[in-house]
């Protein structure tokens, strides 16, 4: 059984969706137990409709919420009854496998870095989302916003986290690493990528080189390596073209008579094509480098998304991804030290 | 009469595409005198079917022309026979009101700051291309690749340079002016942009505060303002997801019979969303900070980007960009002085 603790109350659309997406998740998976962490009374009604599958699911009472306009550091010191460090508190004292929880994102890294704690050796952690690619396979972006400022050996560590992170949940074989940069050719880079790209060069990881952001979701790589604000920048300049093309050619199709008897005739290829870049079957972001699984799903989850995050958080358990990037991390130390 | 040097030998399609651009822009516009600056023999064939419009375009014959693959700094101090570099001294020289290329950019870049050179007190020159937004009104982001590592105070200066262009070019009125950054919250950002942010809030600009990636081409500021490698990150990531949407839909509407009729149907539709989302017809990346107006136009530029960015330069001649800069930051500095 994968024990997994549950910010209920975290999300655009919590509880409600978040208790659904963990419904549907126990119902699909008999080797999933789930706990939820939230005010019991707002969670009871959505889970008195289920069946069998709620014996699965238990609740712990939690009486306060950590909102996004809160300073998170402060808020998780200072919030002890908070749905998501009593969560994360229940993960670091072993009462569960791993977490997930769509709230505040700023919570969640500072509950799992001062609650859940670093890998020993890892300077720290990263949040990595995946990606949509051309190909369908996905690139994971580490990082995308847990350190603006970083230092060369930070990204040469994301470099194996990341590389850890799509063996052993995406089922990769030997991904392929690049680091994110302003040009293909060599040389190019600020100071940052200069210094950074011979470390990664020595990580035991197969590196490719350098990124371009219109190569991201190329699927030539599948990791992609950059400090947290480039990462975040690219992130959602991604998403954002995404969604602007998305609303113009929906507005594009609605513009005519003629253009809407066209869109009924695409509409089943168009689901196809949305489903390609349907981000939330990768599940959330997961936060690498902290002492136990850790999934930040994203704030506007519904309850497939949450579903996705969920599974990929057991992934994370049943891959070995903690222990696996500690053993390589050890590996890389006792390498230098010779 | 307005005179613009043209690198006739810069460009994926040069020269026949770029003297294709230069024939459409004097036969359209007769207040436009060009001179092409490349191999003679390479530029006459495709003047010869030219009409009367030829008269105000003459050629200066050069024995050189800079790669994209060269060392841009190395390659414009040694190559004086180089088109770009005969055409910009040219500028310089004031044998011309401004200059237009779309070869190396390192070697536009490295040219127009070594022989044009930068305005007096200009700490940095910037590349800054306009992209299109949801609005159809377009945004300037600046810097995109001229400075990877960047002073805040160089960003303050790009923030007055960047509005300038809007309201001379593109007739913005208060142009508003936004911080690119990982969040809209206040306080959060990297280094540079915490302290950029109070510098460019003093400068004589209507600033209007964080702008996250997926709002670059929301059109609710006119200006964005970021460092080089951040700047050239968010470009590409948007170009390449708009390429990758492009490419994928295409495929979707070509998958079955059903999906190309409705494709038939959608297609006059079609070409009203393919013009929305065209850049080719705000020109050029403005190089903003030098002495003249010297417009870098996209690498894959055919005749009709190559059209418009002749026309986005006569407009920076006409509009005194140069000169508005120039007295802007005179005033910024008297002001800091006292």
């Amino acid at each position: 059984m994968v024990r997994i603790c549950i910010d209920a109350m975290g999300g655009d659309y919590a509880p409600e969706a978040i208790v659904q997406g963990c419904l549907d998740a126990v119902r699909d998976d008999t080797s999933l137990a789930l706990t939820l962490f939230g005010k019991e009374e707002a969670i009871m009604p959505f889970l008195q409709k289920a069946g069998a599958e709620k014996e699965r699911i238990c609740i712990v009472d939690c009486a306060d919420v950590i909102e996004n306009n809160e300073h998170p550091v402060q808020a998780v010191r200072r919030k002890k009854e908070a749905s998501v460090v009593k969560a994360l508190r229940a993960l670091a004292d072993g009462e569960g496998d791993g977490f997930v929880g769509a709230g505040s994102t700023g919570a969640v890294l500072a509950g799992a870095t001062l609650i859940v704690k670093r890998i020993e050796g890892i300077l720290r952690p990263a949040l990595a989302p995946m990606l949509p690619t051309v190909t369908g396979t996905g690139v994971l972006l580490i990082d995308c916003g847990a350190n603006v400022d970083c230092k060369p050996e930070w990204l040469a560590q994301f470099a194996v986290m990341g590389s850890v992170y799509m063996e052993k949940v995406r089922g990769t074989r030997e991904p392929r690493v690049g680091i994110l940069n302003n040009g293909a050719e060599e040389g190019k880079g600020n100071e940052l990528v200069k210094n950074a790209t011979p470390l990664i060069a020595q990580m035991p990881v197969h590196f490719t080189g350098n990124v371009e952001g219109r190569d991201i979701t190329s699927g030539d790589v599948d990791v992609v390596v950059t400090d947290g604000f480039a990462g975040n920048v690219a992130l959602k300049s991604i998403e954002g073209t995404a969604a602007m093309m998305t609303g113009m050619l929906k507005e594009t199709l609605l513009s005519s008579f003629r253009s809407k008897m066209g869109a009924l005739l695409i509409k089943p290829a168009l689901s196809g094509f949305k489903k390609r870049m349907d981000y939330s079957e990768y599940g959330g972001a997961p936060l690498l480098g902290v002492n136990k699984p850790v999934v930040k799903a994203h704030g506007s989850s519904n309850a497939k998304a949450f579903y996705h995050a969920i599974h990929q958080c057991k992934q994370m358990v049943e891959g070995g991804v903690v222990p696996t990037i500690e053993a390589e991390l050890a590996a890389v130390m006792k390498a230098e030290a010779k």
